[in-house]
């Protein structure tokens, strides 16, 4: 199946609105609590977020659009939100969050990428040679990866409080996957 | 950690908002595809949700509170949105999963449960004794079950478009665990 670079930024315009809908002013006992030790909350993932509109996405195309494969991304920081969200309430982190993505989206949409364009390719420092339509693809599966992670994180809280229905629940089975 | 059902009347509250913010108007490549036979799409949950609002939640609660354990719930059918959906628009569908939930939550407000309510007994088909406190949990955690399904269900249809970054995205191994 064909990437339809319409179908990515129609989802990537929603999932500012679909966390402002889910999280915003919830009690911190749903936002602020991880899964246990070196694991993210909704807060945690949202800086996580802001981090990717900042360094990741568009930085990333613009780099195969000048340079193609002759210059390699840098690494991004998964852990940056621990020092970038400090000092900050998750409300703050949603309103930069939302900023930050109709800013990134309103370049995008700018760039009136043709279908030869999505094809250029760049260099990934750990995957080596990736499209733009594969970034850009997968700017929205990781919008998407990170529900999926907000989800089970606060589903997590339950765990006790659902009792014996917690076999039925298939989000307290997922074990993560890294994310 | 004891329950606080003000914490899931806050999150049942805003389900639907996550639901309309994340699929309304979207293309349908997104919201009625599933994962392959015998799946469901975004539009089927949305049905599976409804059929939920309309049998299980409240309806069980009320039976806990009249009944007790003497009598066990009705079973829940699974299934039943493949019949109660045809015909209708995931548009109608989210509209009737606002009007049901917010009846609901009405309802289960003026019930005015007390820590003693909470800890009522009823019957389950198949788990045997549960609390209405664990039913009402349930409720919470099953939306988050739902968002994470449909996430990955959504992240399903760019399995091929991300290309090799499919590996650093959770959402894409994550296999299910039958919901």
């Amino acid at each position: 199946m064909e990437h339809n670079l319409q179908h990515t930024i129609l989802l990537l315009t929603r999932t500012p609105h679909v966390l402002n809908a889910l999280l915003r002013d919830l009690p911190e006992m749903w936002t602020l609590q991880g899964e246990g030790e070196k694991t993210w909350s909704a807060f945690d993932v949202v800086g996580h977020l802001i981090h990717g509109e900042r360094t990741d996405w568009m930085p990333r195309s613009r780099m195969i659009l000048q340079f193609g494969e002759t210059r390699t991304f840098a690494p991004f920081d998964r852990w940056a939100q621990q020092r970038e969200s400090q000092g900050y309430s998750l409300e703050q982190l949603l309103d930069e969050f939302s900023r930050l993505r109709t800013q990134n989206l309103a370049e995008l949409r700018n760039l009136n990428l043709r279908r030869e364009d999505l094809a250029r390719r760049g260099r990934h420092p750990a995957l080596g040679v990736v499209s733009l339509s594969e970034l850009l693809a997968t700017w929205a599966a990781h919008d998407l990866t990170h529900l999926h992670q907000i989800s089970r994180v606060m589903a997590h809280q339950y765990r006790e409080a659902v009792g014996p229905w917690s076999a039925y629940l298939g989000v307290m089975q997922c074990n993560g996957h890294s994310a």
